[in-house]
């Protein structure tokens, strides 16, 4: 028994925020009995990821270690921690995946739409009930956050008690679903609590965080004085905010109506799981038409700027038949994520160039955050009373930070980043070994790793152009003619006022001329002194060094 | 006299923050004589255009009225405002370029730099001495802004004043520079000022705008806690502010050391104009390197997270030998600008690896803006009296609220975004034509206009890769062996396991050998033909539609 270990082991979201995944085992080294909790995803951009369409953790070391998987326990329904639950087939193979009734029932959706069997998903109670998977017994704990059915988790093996605190805030007035309950929390670390990982998103807000109702009357007020239509929009997933503003809008005199699919799936998935009640009656998009635009308000998708969702729509012209008009109101009941702010603030400017108010998170008048803040992870950290605080959730700085309030407090704590495998045995947390980890993206229908290199070439001809050079040689390795260019993403004259490609087929004909027989009959040494020569007189005609592909084609 | 007009048009910076450039004129409609304010230049991304060095406001209508221009005046030496002087030789040719000492002198060196004649930027003093300019006669009065003598234009013709706010902020103790000085806008609204251009920057921000030697006591107490060594960056021409965190430096006993080119060129320029006085001596990187750490300050470029400027490059290691380590402090005493926010992140997280405290603008204690805030805009209005605003350096949503605010006031007002030229003439402002314009990027060494669709089809590489067909076609037009693919940017294999361009070329093989005799002839059609067929099978394959490029060669 004492050859037993507890280990935990990120895959994905400790060293940034998004595609949360961490691995939790016990047993003897490298035999542990493991569990997976959360399976998520990340938003590609286009810096350092253009043309992706998912951005996941790189599972291969859990997909090795498959036959040890007891379980996947999605702890709640956001992208980052359950995007991905239908991304690796292996995963869900044996092992079956908990979480919650709401969670699980956008979990099913996940699997169905990648061709995985949705009864592979279990719904779990909450605590005091418990699921067992091998060696380890799991309760979900409901915690109060920007999504419904938000759990923390208590993860019991015979080495001791673990507690991952999911993404969470201390809300006793959440709108929808159970506020946060410090007594079950004190029960939970009445027999001592190893080790408590901990959201580390808003370490670095000072000030205690705020309640979903604290929104409402503010909210109220904003729509008591708009004269047109208002539309707003939040994440489709944060159902309370949802409740508020549709609530807000009734009393205000003003019929519902859902723009955008997720918004749809969501109150849907609320409904059906009856996470959500008393949602007033929503009307579709052609009811929505023949009312008067003061009696009428639209909850829509894409509160980060995304082009494709039914806010940039709106902004762009008509969406379902309905468009904003000089007068009309837009809501952002939400804050924009690190990296969003170009997109959001396109649409901003084309609404105010349709005459549209726009109001905004402003002095968090009609937002407020999904996360603990500092004074309230303290507040988590009292409660659970760990021997050691193992912060998740966040970039670098915020791991960093959180183990420094950690140790304020005299506890012990690391700053484990993805990879890390922490041995959790002892009476201070230290670091057993260094898995490889990563990032695989999915690119159309493919997975591809993130340094395979097929993104770093796009990212290349995207910052230097491309050119392509056909050279056809005879069967003697006599070149037929001038080798032909073609380029892309690269002004057609420079400084010479000749076009590029002319002179590229001039100076690259020269060289054939020159060329030794040796050189003609090696294709490796040929592509290499194509591409020198294509890139030096590019530097010298238009400034760039571009991306070159030298094409040989050998008549035999 | 009474046919004649004063106009005003934006070719950059009305409707964007960014590539400021102003024209006003006087005279007969379509003769009037003109003058320039400003020659901005604004910063490229990947979003929207990747591998661009430059963007600048497209001046082409200015070009062709070039026998119009009278000169040209640089209200301060910011890049949006400064950045575009040496790139228009045409407008520079015969109009000479006015502005105060400091920015003289910088123009000066973007002269230079583009080969042009540095004696063309002209010396002004300020108000309330003035240059004529035809028609005009422009006077400078200095304003208090984040760089060394920014200036207000007031500019008086036979058919009124105007007055042109340039880049401002009400801060009577600036720390380097003159003072606000409400006297002298007093005695400038005494004749009437027909209408006010005005910065638009931070109308949005509700509180009063704070004085840059406010923070001088924040910073001070900042380092005073520091133990190792501390790094602070800030723009490098918001000299004031390097004069305070350097005189902090100096009273906690440290050596200071300037870290990129840009920081050395701003401290050079304020000193040789006399605008910069008392600057404590600084050493250099070879100096600094023998000084224990606890008695070192760097101030170091790179603020906005730039890739190859000195922040950035000590976050990956060393830099001029130097190199951060854990228990140094860096500060950004800095705005992030929207837009640069991952950069910036980027770098927090890699000094968070070093074990480096890093500071930010948190609470704005270690910054304060330049811009006038809403109550300052106000004050503003109020002191210039004009009988028109027009909101200029903002985005749609800051001129429109701008102009807003301005009606609240029961003045007139207009949103004139970039083109449209503006008839002052009247009691109130109206529209007299639109202009086209527009973005002109510098890519390299040559200049293409930002629709040219060179920009587009890097940036579709970049999201969907490229894939280069290659066909050979004999004298008869039969072709010669299968056509051969290659593509970049693109997964290898996908859905049948089978590389993805041997699965192109066996079905583009396939095309043409059932292609008629007519389409192996036409090359526009066979182009055609053979994209179709590469986007629908890559679609098939890996889920994604490739640009194409073909390459059809005839042996003649």
């Amino acid at each position: 028994m004492s050859s037993k270990r507890m280990i935990y082991l990120p895959l994905g979201g400790a060293g940034e925020i998004g595609m949360n995944a961490y691995v939790y085992g016990w047993g003897e080294p490298d035999k542990e009995r493991l569990i997976l909790v959360d399976l998520g995803v990340t938003f590609p951009d286009m810096d350092g990821s253009p043309g992706v369409d998912l951005i996941m953790p790189d599972m291969s070391w859990l997909i090795e270690n498959r036959d040890r998987l007891e379980a996947i326990f999605i702890t709640h329904a956001h992208e980052d921690h359950i995007g991905a639950v239908g991304r690796f087939p292996e995963l869900v193979k044996d092992a079956p995946v908990y979480a919650r009734a709401f969670t699980a029932h956008l979990a099913r959706e996940k699997m169905e739409e990648s061709g995985l069997d949705p009864r592979k998903v279990k719904t779990v109670s909450p605590w005091p009930e418990v699921v067992q998977a091998g060696p380890f017994s799991i309760g979900y704990v409901p915690v109060s956050h920007s999504i419904p059915e938000s759990a923390g988790l208590v993860i019991d093996t015979p080495g001791g008690r673990v507690v991952h605190s999911g993404d969470f805030k201390i809300d006793h007035t959440p709108v929808v679903g159970e506020p946060f309950d410090e007594d079950v929390w004190r029960e939970i670390a009445k027999p001592g609590v190893k080790a408590l990982m901990c959201d580390s998103t808003n370490v670095f807000s000072r000030s205690q965080g705020r309640s979903e109702a604290e929104l409402e009357p503010q909210i109220e007020e904003l729509f008591a004085r708009a004269k047109g239509m208002v539309v707003a929009t939040t994440f489709a997933s944060n159902v309370a905010r949802l409740k508020t503003l549709a609530e807000a809008a009734e009393r205000a005199g003003r019929s519902i109506c859902l723009l955008g699919r997720a918004m749809r799936r969501m109150i849907e998935a609320g409904v059906e799981t009856g996470v959500l009640t008393g949602f007033p009656r929503v009307i579709s998009p052609e009811d929505a038409q023949s009312l008067p635009r003061e009696n009428l308000m639209l909850l829509v998708t894409g509160s980060q700027g995304e082009r494709r969702a039914a806010s940039a729509q709106l902004a762009r012209g008509k969406y379902n038949g309905l468009e904003m008009k000089e007068g009309d109101m837009f809501l952002f009941s939400s804050k924009t994520i690190p990296g969003n702010e170009r997109g959001v603030i396109r649409i901003m400017n084309q609404f105010s160039e349709m005459g549209v108010d726009v109001v905004d998170e402003h002095a968090g008048f009609y937002h407020v955050s999904g996360h603990a803040n500092r004074p309230d992870l303290l507040t988590m950290h009292n409660l659970v009373d760990p021997q050691m605080v193992i912060p998740m959730h966040g970039e670098h700085r915020h791991l960093r930070e959180h183990v420094k309030l950690a140790k304020e407090q005299r506890r012990q704590g690391i700053v484990a980043v993805n990879g890390m495998m922490i041995d959790l045995s002892g009476n201070a947390p230290s670091v057993a070994e260094y898995i490889e980890t990563g990032r695989t993206y999915l690119d159309g229908s493919v997975q591809i790793g993130a340094l395979d290199g097929i993104v770093r070439d796009r990212i290349r001809m995207a910052l230097n152009g491309h050119v392509v050079v056909t050279l056809i040689l005879d069967e003697h390795d006599e070149p037929l003619g001038d080798p032909w260019c073609e380029s892309m993403g690269l002004a057609e004259t420079g400084r010479s006022r000749t076009p590029l490609v002319e002179i590229l087929e001039a100076d690259l004909g020269q060289f054939l001329g020159r060329a030794s027989e040796k050189t003609l009959a090696d294709d490796d040494k040929l592509e290499t002194e194509l591409k020198r020569i294509v890139r030096r007189v590019s530097q010298d005609e238009i400034g760039k060094r571009p991306e070159v592909t030298v094409i040989t084609s050998r008549l035999a």
